[in-house]
């Protein structure tokens, strides 16, 4: 009986082997990108990733060097009708003013305090660099964070009645995880606060704080009275990461030249053709806002997120890719459901 | 018979199971840092890796938080008589005075073409500044990596004869590693030049370019004749890496407290400073320079890796671990032999 019993049991083990493989393929076939409607776009990004990860493939990209460079201000998350760390700084301009009450009676504070719309809708660039300065400087890098931690807990978008963390684009999260799970590693490169988007990049985006390039002020160190010793954020600008900012940022901060980059406005325009310049596989992205019913429709008029024609007519002469929002994206928020 | 062959059947897995217990237990008795002579410091160094890595610890550090930060000149490699990058600098005086003769009727540069030691000798900040300044900016950053590549194949210290990178630290290559092996992130943070020091860190330390945190001058982005994008050095400091420029420059580039941090001067104390000033465990040590013989010995007075008496009365105070190079470490290069 022992060769028959054998027998079953290969039988068996071979019934237990399809039935691994099976699951291999069924894992293998799973979509990576769920949120996102078939199409050349999508089959672009999944194909990139697949060839440069593949070491027979001639497009193929070394570990090390697989570096993806994400903007997030309308890119990864919401940037309408503000950026939402401009919100954040407008509304620190109310709690700044239960210490420093004198606030109240100086432009461009009273305005924000009053809530005089007129007013702030006037506001130059100087007005608002004063109030950035009051409100992201002076303080400890312990005291900003946890600042921001706790506004972030609870203000919510006037539109969307969210979280300004649950604004993200779940289209573009799935692109970041890709691009994890296959070794490389994803960096923000944002003109946003190098300091506000760390505070929470590792839980929203899986992002580490190392791999946070942003527009960068300098701390100071020193002492507390307990001998302690302590980084004072300071009013003086390291590194504006906005256009040509944002290569040159690249290289203080990562020293490589990314393999991928994802942006959304004239303000990635430089990455982009950073990234592009280099040699071997590249993919360069733009995600284009023509969906205003379910987010906003903005173009070249745009003051936030400007995408101008010119820009449309460099992404197409040079094989970027333009993601439109309407058509490329199945979902754009997590909170819409499935 | 069946039962029997059954039994030696697991007799024989119970014997390839004490093999393989065996070869764990010698693997785990390798011991990590062989050029170390067994004692305190070393011990100590051993027993902070295995308590922060083991989950049933408290002094256990989640992986993410595992940044360990190292200065380079006198911590991992020599410093004396000069550093490296300064012994670059003055040699490249000489390639550069080919492209522009002008050079040589010009100070500082006339005295280092004419290898005027006396005048060298007495060189203030200002004219090292201007011997940096042509040096170090005017390249696009591609150029200057290539030529810094084509000096450290050839350039070799007067009194080892050997490379400049073949002279790092043997027992602290396996510092490094240790920290490596057991999840931590290993960190340059130097008062070199961060784009001097990315060019062999990969390849000489293991560290790659965008763990390297060091002086840092800006770039500027532009476009070649054929319109390629370029980043060209410019003579804009960003980061003094240096003192209190050490912890400003962490945050600035990893935005996170270290768990470790190696040093050997006055120049690493407000780094080492900062990372005890963390919650949990933590290690801080100093490298003194006390082997004459087989290295350096010096300390106080000391223009290059200053060690104070006021330094090592802070370090014993605090409980940081001073290495006596003479004492501690078996030996100091590869090249020594076993």
């Amino acid at each position: 009986m022992r060769p028959i019993s054998l027998a079953s049991g290969f039988a068996r083990l071979g019934a237990l082997s399809v039935l691994l493989a099976l699951g291999a393929r069924a894992q293998g076939q799973t979509d990576p990108l769920p949120s996102w409607n078939d199409g050349a776009t999508k089959r672009a990004i999944i194909e990139f990733v697949q060839a440069t990860t593949d070491k027979a493939n001639p497009k193929y990209v070394a570990p090390e060097a697989r570096i993806a460079t994400f903007d997030q201000d309308g890119t990864t998350w919401v940037e309408q009708p503000m950026y939402t760390q401009v919100i954040y700084c407008l509304e620190q301009v109310h709690v700044l003013a239960q210490k420093k009450p004198e606030l109240k009676t100086v432009e461009p504070f009273k305005a924000v305090l009053s809530d005089d719309r007129e007013a702030m809708a006037k506001f130059t660039m100087k007005d608002l660099e004063k109030i950035l300065g009051a409100t992201l400087t002076g303080m400890t890098v312990d005291e900003f964070n946890a600042g921001v931690k706790r506004w972030l807990a609870t203000a919510k978008d006037h539109r969307f009645k969210h979280l300004y963390t649950e604004l993200t684009y779940q289209p573009m999260l799935e692109v970041m995880k890709l691009f994890r799970d296959n070794g490389y590693k994803t960096y923000f490169v944002t003109g946003g606060g190098q300091d506000f988007v760390r505070v929470y990049s590792g839980s929203v985006y899986g992002i580490p704080p190392e791999q946070v390039v942003g527009t960068a002020g300098a701390t100071q160190f020193g002492y507390d009275k307990s001998g302690k010793p302590t980084l004072t954020k300071v009013p003086k600008l390291l590194l504006n990461d906005d256009k040509a900012g944002k290569p040159e940022g690249i290289h203080l901060m990562i020293g490589r030249r990314p393999v991928a980059a994802f942006g959304n406005s004239i303000g990635d325009r430089q990455m982009l053709e950073y990234t592009g310049a280099g040699d071997g596989a590249r993919l360069m992205l733009l995600v284009h806002h023509d969906d205003a019913e379910r987010e906003y429709a903005y173009g070249p008029t745009s003051k936030v997120g400007t995408f101008t024609d010119d820009l449309m007519a460099e992404a197409n002469s040079k094989g970027w890719l333009v993601v439109s929002m309407k058509n490329d994206w199945k979902r754009i928020f997590a909170f819409e459901g499935n």
